[in-house]
């Protein structure tokens, strides 16, 4: 087990909140890892003022698809928040890179770091099945990845109405 | 804290139920707050369906809209039952009344009641990513909402297959 | 209370794992009822490619509609999985049998069996409404069938990223 933290939950559950506390309690600085990808404009002003809602205490390290390089360049300092898998996933599907290569890559890694990590991840399989088969094959995908990342994760909790509800 | 009881869960997931037990748990008579707009026959007689189901120990007080003074109007005699949340910010929504300021109130509103109120919502954003814009925004009020609401509640309980599971 | 158990779950949140565990739990042996119809070639490929990675501690009882029958013809052996009460719903409702009727006739059978019956289910109601009737009445009628077969179970768990969170 290494000293990862799932969070999970669904839109607005309040999950990414629960997990910028849990980084920030573990030492008055923290390492903020964005995996959304910033394409244009409208992107890039949400980062900026995403970024100053969460205050100096946070560093940037953006990685919307090399997670485990930046994971493995901040190990030994302050505490991480990748926010979120989800998007994360769906940069590699998008690029058609091996997603269950890093996926593996990704536990692995986390099994390895020595400083906290908080990962922030979403449920989108409690709905009906959607019709399109690429909805389906993502929410497979998804699902799939929290499976493996709460298996080897020392903590899981699911946000419920902005409250955490432990899991793990 | 109010004496506020939040019941949430996805469809038919026995919300209303355990709700209706949790408000009767305080007396031997409660309120029904019903926040669904009659705007047909049919409504009509779904509404008066399930007046009849549920006994001559609750007394309707309807409230599409106006929640925070039916609240303030019934506080001080038996338990309030409000179900529930989602369809009353469809009516506000739809009425493009301004929601936020809306919830704020309703919140400021639960912290000073003195009988206990149990209020009745859904879980929407537990599935994919909806195709629609107004969908997407629809969940996010929907959330934001439910976290407001939890936060100054007493009590969070999640429905999962008819059982209540403690959130907080 | 019979010796029921209700694994419940989003889209591939573990459920079947968790439940197959569960079953191998009260002994060396176990029965899968499966509740899929094999209606062609691939789906009877994927069934064989399931039942391979299951190993030969299980024997295999189909039952896409007879479920009762099934159950009551096994009873007095090895623990039972049935895998899953949402498919076997699907079944029910496409060859327009009378649900409500199987379901109650389900629970009946369940308060009476006396080797233990592990059952898979799906949350499908934490989405946004979908927009279609007949995933509408699905999602009634899912939730329905889940809240009366946990009423008669005596545990039930939820299944959140792999990991079991109990519930009853």
């Amino acid at each position: 087990m290494g000293m990862s933290i799932l969070i999970t939950g669904g839109a607005r559950s309040g999950k990414s909140r629960i997990a910028e506390a849990r980084a920030l309690s573990f030492g008055p600085r923290a390492i903020y890892i964005a995996t959304a990808e910033v394409r244009d404009g409208e992107m890039a002003a949400r980062v900026a003022a995403h970024r100053a809602r969460r205050g100096p205490e946070w560093q940037d390290a953006p990685a919307p698809f090399d997670l485990v390089q930046v994971l493995n360049r901040t190990d030994g300092g302050p505490a991480r928040l990748v926010d979120c898998l989800t998007l994360w996933l769906t940069n590699l599907i998008l690029a058609e890179r091996d997603w269950p290569a890093e996926a593996r890559a990704l536990c692995e890694c986390l099994t390895r770091q020595t400083a906290p990590v908080v990962l922030v991840t979403n449920e989108v399989g409690q709905g009906i099945v959607p019709d399109n088969r690429l909805a389906r094959d993502f929410r497979d995908a998804a699902g799939t990845l929290n499976q493996q990342v709460a298996a080897v994760a020392g903590e899981v909790v699911l946000a419920v109405a902005g409250l955490p509800l432990k899991v793990k």
